[in-house]
Order: structure tokens, then sequence, then C-alpha cells
């Protein structure tokens, strides 16, 4: 099911509901971009460390929007022995929420939206019907500034109007003067006549500030108010009231505003209840989804991984990223392709079971013939299946064996919160709730060299040693594992007259760089 | 006329035409927003100097993508006393040319886009169908690229493949061996039986460079090349041909290499035709408009003004603004708004006149009275009538007065090269072909406050001085202008002792921030 900007209210119970319900829930998002680097494999080295790379994904990653979020939910039905599923795909857009709330900025990668316009992604959804979304920072600073204006309002005297980013109260600018004294003419005749209401002329924003700025200083009792025209112009109204008449219209106003808050929050609260639930969260490659989700629904991403893994287990508890169990054991010798739609397309078939699903009357739901990948909801439905046949999978081992594992099942433990680290090496795995492994890389060179040199130069260089491999830096350096720990000495050895390349061992260069972070 | 990448090779020729033919052109731009600063009316502050606001300009407007571009060309039918236009209404996105081109990425500003997308913009138009665009400096390094790896092909040998951005040649992973040796046996296979091609499965763009590295180097007589399944799907088609089938291929790669290449300069074709044209462009508002169109098309932009305005000047020699135009004698008089929409509905009326233009046959044109604000074609043909309208103002003050004034009259003279600088209290325009004004400044005093400050403190602090005028620079500094340049001295003496606040004079800001940069 579409949820957008327009239907989201009326949804919102439904998808609780739903989340409430389910055994498990599966989660994927679509972003505007991946890496802001000069290009995605700058992003990643082979030989990151697991802080490294969290590091480079929270600078490098985190200023693109999140704005397709695909969940679905599945709830085992024993009689029927199939899974009920739930498929929402949100569309998510910061529209700013008042003038002075926050105007975010994002980054697009224009490999990235090409890619999704190819799909034929509907950005005018994301854009003109996205769902606002609000961290718990941001909804709190929001509400403190409406409960500080509402205290001022209540209090005698003028408004004094709080600037947003200290543009400050105007004094009117030359070439506004008669405009403003026209409006003050205006406003003397009205109350001067049995009118009850002036319409101004719709006028630009600097202007109505200064309507407001000198309205509200020397007409205190009258009751200002921007409306719109049907042509989306916004003027001002100006309306003489009684004391309890003016005290209703606040009050109304006041209502307006609790509501516009709730409003913004928006998608935030799919995200509390998903967490609130604390039910298993199921995706695929789903590292930076999770960083993405804490980011911008959440909370700013702490700058060390710890307290990143600390933050994202007290949002969601429990965390399976199908990639990571498709490369391991049992799985990794039958799966050669991990990517999505292949592991999809390969547990259709021997030795695994497509699980049956089912979606509650009158819901469309996805049809597995007429792909739809890369629409978030879809590939968060079909990451839920894949899940389910390698779950199920794990039961044909059992004696006897079983052909539903739930997903609360014993057998899945050793899969929680570990998430996929993409081309690293030796590392298969973030583990979010413990130190991660920490391999030996006593056979890896630091090397650095002219920005001249190719990989055939390195292949070169360590031609003596047998098969290496490189994992690229940038421009002027690179690591090179060597096939055996004792070759680094002889290399060491031979380098040290060396101009034009210098050789550090991977201790030397792990060394070397805290020391720069230190200092 | 709107103008994709779908049509833009068969309209070009009209452009260009229309370019050549035109009396004047005005153009007109969209970004995806303004300021990636805190907020908007931080980039600009109304004592700037015009390299203060330049630089800021540069800085902080440059990383926006300018994705829609509007043009309308005017030419006087002498006959008739009526304008033939045409407007063409470009959609631009910087689409990826290939794997080895620079991968764009550009800010959105929430609010531009959500403004855009409640006037109904069509984003899907921009991201799967914009017209893409290239530097000359970015033309060329391509073009290079290309007699680079062609040279390679032609000489003996495998080609060595050229990383894009150091991630070299890949010696295959463990992971992969299998895959890459399953394809070596189909290609021994081929070699053996009499089929002439071989189609391999569609697989992951890692594979196919593993897949390319492979056969160039074991089997260089063979023809490899990537092609796509109906359903967008990259592989790997593998040829058996003699020598002469393998240079027909060659030469008809390059040439298609040639014309994609003609098709990645794009949208720059466009505006190197107006530059070459040499005709008087006009636009509203447009120093953001030329900062984009120079940086996005033609040349990054330079950090000093001077060499802006050398390079503006080169790009387009004549240029006009209509918000300028406005707002000088004998305009400002009469004229009290001069946003785009309002100043075309002033000129609209008495003492002004709407010029009649024609639209040629079978084109659309736009219709002034079905309002498409805010779509740049639309927006460039209402600037243009809006010229039209204020130049035959000009000739109505002549004697005897002429209805009719052409774009290269006398008359126009005193607007060429000015651009309208925003919010600047007392420099109305930016010079684009010499020296900037220098007001003078003595009445100005620069403050520093603590950050609770109002606007309000300052007007206390001031109060003995009558009117002032402040210029917020940020949460505490701003200027604040006092109406007499003899107050200047008074302020000075009684901040003396002052403890929480320091006043400077204009000219002691100057030296201190110069010699901040200097240092
Ligand atoms: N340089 C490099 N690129 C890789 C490697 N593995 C995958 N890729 C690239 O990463 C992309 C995504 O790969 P995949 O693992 O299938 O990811 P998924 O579709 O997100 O599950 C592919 O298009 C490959 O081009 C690798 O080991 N080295
Ligand atoms: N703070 C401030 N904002 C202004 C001032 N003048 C215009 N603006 C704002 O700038 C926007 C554009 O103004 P305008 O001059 O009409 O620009 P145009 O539509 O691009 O010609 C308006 O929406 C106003 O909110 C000013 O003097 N001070």
């Amino acid at each position: 099911m579409e949820v957008t900007r327009q239907n989201f209210k009326e949804v919102l119970p439904e998808v609780c509901n739903a989340v409430q319900e389910a055994d498990f829930i599966s989660i994927d998002g679509e972003f505007t971009g991946i890496s802001d680097g000069p290009s995605v494999s700058a992003l990643t080295n082979g030989l990151d460390t697991p802080e490294e790379r969290y590091t480079k994904l929270r600078k490098h990653s985190m200023n693109f929007l999140l704005f397709q979020f695909g969940i679905c939910t599945f709830r085992y039905d024993q009689a029927q022995s199939t899974y009920i599923t739930r498929a929402f795909n949100f569309y998510i857009f910061p529209k700013p929420f008042s003038r002075t709330s926050p105007d975010i900025k994002f980054i697009c990668q224009s490999s990235s939206i090409d890619f999704l316009a190819s799909q034929g992604f509907d950005f005018n959804k994301v854009f003109r019907s996205g769902i606002p979304y609000l961290t718990r920072e941001e909804e709190s600073q929001l509400r403190e500034q409406y409960e500080e204006r509402r205290s001022q309002m209540n209090g005698a005297g003028p408004v004094t109007y709080t600037p947003p980013s200290g543009t400050g109260v105007c004094s009117v600018p030359e070439d506004q003067r008669d405009f403003i004294r026209t409006v003050e003419q205006k406003v003397d005749a009205l109350l001067n006549s049995s009118d009850q209401t002036l319409d101004l002329e719709p006028c630009t924003g600097f202007q109505r500030k200064l309507i407001y700025q000198t309205l509200n200083s020397k007409f205190p009792k009258l009751h200002v108010e921007t409306l719109e025209t049907e042509k989306k112009e916004r003027f001002i109204q100006i309306s003489k009231v009684d004391e309890e008449e003016r005290r209703r219209r606040e009050q109304q106003k006041q209502q307006r505003e609790q509501e516009e808050l709730n409003d913004a929050v928006g998608f935030s609260r799919v995200i509390r209840a998903i967490s609130k639930s604390g039910k298993l969260v199921v995706g695929h490659n789903m590292l930076l989804d999770v960083m993405h989700t804490i980011h911008q629904f959440c909370a700013p991403l702490p700058e060390e991984l710890d307290d990143f893994k600390e933050v994202a287990m007290s949002v969601f508890p429990r965390l399976l990223d199908t990639k990571l169990m498709a490369s391991t054991q049992p799985f990794k010798e039958v799966i050669s392709n991990t990517s999505l739609a292949e592991l999809h397309k390969q547990l259709r078939e021997k030795p695994f079971k497509s699980p049956t699903t089912e979606c509650p009357e009158g819901l469309r739901s996805y049809d597995t013939s007429t792909e739809q990948l890369h629409e978030a909801g879809y590939d968060a439905f079909i990451t839920g299946l894949c899940f389910i046949s390698m779950a199920n999978h794990l039961g044909s081992f059992l004696t006897p064996p079983k052909s539903h594992i739930s997903a609360r099942s014993k057998l899945l433990e050793p899969f929680y919160n570990k998430l996929f680290l993409m081309r690293v090496i030796d590392i298969p795995y973030l583990n979010m709730s413990g130190p991660d492994l920490q391999p030996k890389r006593d056979h890896v060179l630091y090397v650095t060299f002219p920005k001249e040199w190719k990989t055939s130069d390195l292949y070169q260089l360590f031609s003596a040693f047998g098969n290496i491999q490189v994992s690229w830096i940038d421009d002027t350096s690179a690591f090179v594992s060597l096939s055996q720990t004792e070759q680094v000495q002889i290399a060491m050895n031979t380098s040290r007259y060396a101009e034009s390349y210098r050789i550090q061992t991977y201790a030397e260069y792990l060394q070397a760089r805290q020391k720069n972070t230190c200092s």
C-alpha cells in the first residue's frame, strides 16, 4: 500500500496494528545517493576497520535523503501454515513545516537519481506528497518554540517577534514606508467603520512581516491572520473582535498548532512504533538503512561506533541482515550471488522452498511475478520472503526436520544483530551487540607511491611473492595483502632503500594513524 | 516549447536559428535551492560589499542544480510592428554519461523543492528526461580519455584497463573465481564450436569488469561487448570475428562514442550559441542565473569578483537586468513592487503599454492570461515583455515620442551590464563592465554583542541617535547605520567603557577583516 502525506493519518493506525501483530518486520530504504566522495569506491576499502567504515559512512552518506521507506509485516498463521503480510511503501519528504522550522538541505547523487528514474521511480510523489518527519529533539524544540510564543501571547502587551535566525525586528525600509502607511490608514478606516474584517491585498512575505510588526504594536487588540487566496497567494486578514471572540480564536489557533505539530512528527511515529514493539527487524544489506533511519527519524548519529551500536540497539533491539545470513554457513555454499534479486531467485529453487503468503482481503499486495524491484515496499516484502526461506531451510537440518521455523527460534540466534559489511575482506559483519571481530592483518602492507602508479605496478613490485591482493586507499596508497606472513619481513627489507615508494606494516600504519587523530 | 533529452537533438537547430535571428534573448533558471547556509538571510547582509556578496553566493549557492532553463528569443517585425517570440523550456539533468564520467552531486533545499512542487513542477521530467551538459574542460577531459583508450586499442596487446579513481585491475576475489572459471570454459567451448557468438547470463557490473579483464588478456582476438536485455539487464556478448570485421566493429564503436560525446555536451551547446551570437541577454534579478549558467555550462567560477566579471562578459557581452531597470529612474517612481509577477502586472497598465507579440505558426507559445509563473520558459517570456514595455516607455520621453525602442537603442545603454544586487542598502547593482560603486559608509558602525541581544536592544542602545537601521551579520554582530555621520564619534566615545558590547567604525571593521583574510 502506498502511503503519502494525503493518507498517512488515516493509515497510521493500521500500520501500528500490523506492527503489533507481526512476528517480524522487514524494512528497506531508498536514498538520493550513497557517497558524496569522489566515488563510491573511495568510501570503502577492503581493509577498513569497523570504526573506519562507520566513520566514512557517517561522514559521506548521511547528507543524502532517505525518501522512500518500505515496511512489510509478517504474521504466521498456524492454522493455514501461511504468512499474512502487509506491505507499506512510504514516501518521505522534509516539507518545511513553517517558516521557523529547519529548512533541510540534502544531497542528490546523479547516478542514484538516474538509476531510480530509469526504474520509473515517481519523484513527483516524493516531493509533492512525501510525509514529513522530525527527530525527538527537533520535536521538542518546536514544541518549546510554540509554548514560548503562546506564553508571550497570553501576557500583556505587544508580541515581540522572535526571529528564527537573527533577522530581527526590521525597521521599515525606506521603500516600504508608503506601503505600510497605506495599511495603517486602511486599519484606521476599519476601526472607524462598521465592517468587522478587512482583507489586505496579497503581498510579499517581507511585507507581511512588516505588517504584523506594525499592527501588533499599534493595534494589539485586533486579530491578524494570514490566509491564502484560491491562487495560493497569501494575504492578511484583520478582524475587529471582542475579548471573548479573540480568546476563542486564539484557542482554535492553538489546537490547530498542536495538530500541525503532530503532523510534523509524521513518519517518525512509524519508526517509534516499530521500536516500541521490540519486534525482529529484517533487512538486506541493512547497515546504511539502519544508520539513515536513526539519523533521520531518531537522533543525530554519534561519533563513535560503540555509541552508535548502543543507540541502534535501543531503537531496534533485534536486527537480522539477510545478506549476511546468505553469506554465512550453511547458505554460503549454495548461494553464489547475494544481491537481493538474485538471492530471491535462488531461494525459489531447490533445496529451498518459497513460503506461502497471503494478504488480508481488500489489500493490494505485491505479486512476485511482476517485479517492482527498487520500490522500497516491494524490496522489503522480498527481503522478508528470503528470510523465511532461509529460516525454514535451517529447519531441514533438524531431526525430525521442521518445515516452519518461527522468527523467534533459537536456530536464528547466530544471525541476530550482525550487519553485513560490504567489501571488507576479512570481517564479514558489524557485530551490533558486542565487540567486533579483530582479524589478524600481519600479512598486510601499507604502501605509498607516486600517483602515476597503477595496480600493475604493484603486481610487478611484489611479483616475487606470488599471489597478492591490492586494496586501494587513494591515488597514492594501497594495502597489499601477501599470501604468507613470513614474506612481510622480506618485503620490508628490500624496500628499505627504495625512493619512489614506501612500505609500512599494517601495525605501523595503525600506530601512525592513531597518532594523527590524537594530535 | 518543452525541450528534453528526447527531442533536444531535433530542436537544437531551431534554437540556434532563433538565437541567430533574435534582437534580444531573455533567460531564466530554476534551481534546487538558493542557500546552503542556515538560512537565506544569512547569505545576504544589507551592507555586503560586492566582493563579499559574490564570495557568499559562490560558496553557498553553486552546489544547487540549475535544472530548468528558460530561453525566449524576441525578433522585431518592423512591418507588423510586433515581436516574433520563440520560447523554449529546457529540462536539465547531469545524467552520468558513462561509468568514467563525473557523478555530479547537487544539493536540494527542501523549501525550494516544496515551493516548486506546490506549483506543479514536474520533477520526473527533470530526472528522467533532463538534458545533460558539460563544461569545456569536462568535454576536453572526456575527449582525451576516449583518444587515449582508442590509441591503446589500436596498439598491440591487451588493453590495460585505466580505472577512473584508483580501483585498479582487480585480482579476482575468492568468491568470484568459480564464476570466472565458468566463463572461461564457455569461451573455450565457443572457440571450439561453429557458433559465432556467445551471450553470457546477465551479471553484476563488478562481474562484467572481471570478465573484460580476463578475456582481454586471455583472448585478445575476441570482440567483447556489453548489451542490454529488454528488461534492461546488462549482459556480455562475445563474438568470434575476423580481423576485418573486428576493425569494422571498432570503427562503429568509435562513431557511436563520438556521437555519445556530442550528446553529453548537450545543453552547453545552447549556451555556447547564445554566447557566440553576442546578443543582448535579458533576465530578471539575474545575478544567480548568470553565476549558475557559467558555473554549470562553461567553467568553474573564479575566486575573485573581478575575474568573474571578465569571464561573464566573455560569455555574455551584453546583459540587462529588468529588476535593476525597474528600480532605476524613470521607472523607480512608478513601480512599487519589482518582483517579476508584480512588475509584469504593473507594466500592463498606464503609463506603460503591453507589446504585441506573435509566435510563429504551429508553435505553442505562452498565454499571459493563464499564468505559468515559475516555469523557466514562461518567466523568460514575461521578462522579455517587461523589458520591451520599459524600453518603449523610454521612447515616450523623446521629441517626437517613439513607440518602439529597439534592443540596440542608445537609450538602453545606462542599463547594460548592471545586475541587481538583492538587499544591499546602498549599492543598487553589480557593475559587470567596470569597477563597482563605493558608497560612503562613514555613518555605519560595526557592533558586537552577547547572543541574547535582539534588535530592540540595539534600538535602545542607540536611542539617543534617532532613526537607525540595523543589518544583522550573525547572532552576535550587526551593522548599525546612524542617520548622521557626526553621531559616529559620540557613539564611539560613549561605548569606550562598555563591557557587554563593542563598537567599531566601518573603516576599522574593513581593516580588521582584511588583516584576517591576509594572515
Ligand atoms: N570494486 C568492487 N565492487 C563490488 C564488489 N562486490 C560488489 N561490488 C559492486 O557493488 C554493487 C552491489 O553489489 P551486491 O553485493 O550485489 O549488492 P546488493 O545488490 O546491494 O546486494 C555491484 O553492482 C558491484 O558493482 C567488490 O568486491 N569490489
Ligand atoms: N529580509 C528582507 N527580505 C526581503 C527584502 N526584500 C525582499 N525580501 C524577500 O525576498 C523575496 C523576494 O523578493 P523580491 O524582491 O520581490 O524578488 P523577486 O520575486 O525575485 O523579484 C520576498 O519573498 C521577500 O520575502 C528585504 O529588504 N529584507
